[in-house]
């Protein structure tokens, strides 16, 4: 078996048992402590990371890992593990079946291996560089949708449009046919699968958008960071998915275009 | 069998209905229109409507009829049913399956009946004036949540606070523990629950609010307008509901406060 197609037979496993210990600790009633940002961290969060961390220790000795609870591990590894246990804690905390676990794996830097599992849907989309993403292991694609003005778009959390991004969020209000908030993962997800056309966010952290770039890539659409970049450990975690290269570029042209009358 | 267990095993059976209908056409390609406001509307929204329409006059040919899409049908009459044949219609044409189908029965105006029924996630909240509110045929109920600042909160559309309500919001997210956005019905839902402590909203219809009211009651929740008023169908639109008495009042009394400062 190739290195890629092992690495997402082990994913698929460790979701399967990760997904089984969140389960088991939905809407039941938890400790959830305040962290500094104020986002709940239960105790399935670390109990899922903890799991997701053995497993990947004991099978790929030599990776690293960098997850959300725990310090990083060997984080210049070649072959980089990029794990949140428990994506949509808001959701997750108020019995809201909208959280995922994500995994990534990186080689060199780039993100070759993505996976959105939803244990409480019952969906898993698979992203592996070089294939077609799958949901439930069918093949999924992102609309054709190229105009912003046809574009049903998701954001998370407006209150990470803080200061200048503020007017980001406006410009995305006011391009968009549709903007609905929540979402976190799932968000991508539908767009991998054709049912929204683009995600724009602020405020992401390594773990949060890494899982996510294959699954993209894999079913057409484009993700890069608000400057087109792609996307890596040291982004500053402003992220942008689309569903086609046409409406990626006509945002990030957007964006461009109101940071430079912001500078100006 | 009593009037209101009548009417409950009516909403039941054309909840059954009604939710085979929305789930046919979930995440198939269809005809999206857009209204004067934006939202999407879809020949699910339409089709489920009249087939509520079509069940509630066939069954109870002397009530009245207050609905989304169509014009009301007799809407003073002593009997008054509210539909709203998918809320989070936003999340229904991106393939998200938090939307739900409501229906509330009103006697002289008040609501004495309600129910959120969520298709793609096969929960069913009922509530019924005198008894207990029930998740899938199990009684459930609110926290014990007294305090903003240990409250959960959900509110749908941070657009929807314009002008002086942005206030509002704000007073909202610095007041809780958490603030998630996104959910529509779902959220009140949670709160019947006890997942989530508080919703706050403006911009709701009738069709969207009335049927949550005897779900959040017969879960033992305080559910009324910005002053503290009653819901109805004259209702100018501000929902607040919360998981007890005491965390019911503080919300009121912060936003009595914010608006006495505004006029000021």
């Amino acid at each position: 078996m190739s290195e890629l197609g092992d690495a997402l037979r082990f994913a698929n496993d460790t979701a399967d048992e990760a997904g089984r210990v969140a389960l088991k600790h939905f809407r039941q009633a938890l400790d959830v402590e305040s962290k500094a940002d104020d986002s709940p961290v239960t105790l399935a969060d670390r109990a899922v990371e903890a799991l997701m961390r053995d497993r990947i220790m004991a099978r790929f000795p030599g990776h690293g890992i960098f997850g959300e609870e725990q310090a990083p591990l060997r984080p210049d590894s070649d072959h980089l593990w990029v794990v949140d246990p428990i994506d949509g804690t808001k959701s997750y905390v108020t019995g809201n079946p909208l959280f995922g676990g994500l995994m990534a794996l990186l080689k060199d830097g780039a993100p070759c291996l993505g996976q959105i599992d939803m244990p409480a849907l019952g969906e898993r989309w698979c992203g592996v560089e070089g294939q077609a993403t799958t949901l439930n292991g069918r093949p999924c694609r992102t609309s054709t949708c190229t105009d912003p003005a046809e574009a049903f778009a998701y954001t998370t959390d407006p209150m990470l449009f803080s200061g200048a991004d503020s007017e980001v969020l406006e410009m995305l209000r006011r391009s968009v046919r549709m903007l609905r908030f929540g979402g976190d993962c799932y968000a991508y997800a539908l767009l991998a699968s054709g049912h929204c056309d683009l995600v724009l966010e602020t405020g992401l952290q390594p773990y949060d958008y890494l899982p996510l770039v294959q699954v993209i890539r894999g079913a057409g659409g484009v993700i890069t960071d608000w400057q087109g970049q792609a996307l890596g450990v040291g982004s500053a975690g402003e992220v942008l998915a689309a569903a086609t290269p046409e409406l990626h570029a006509a945002m990030l042209d957007r964006i461009a275009r109101l940071r430079a009358g912001q500078a100006a």
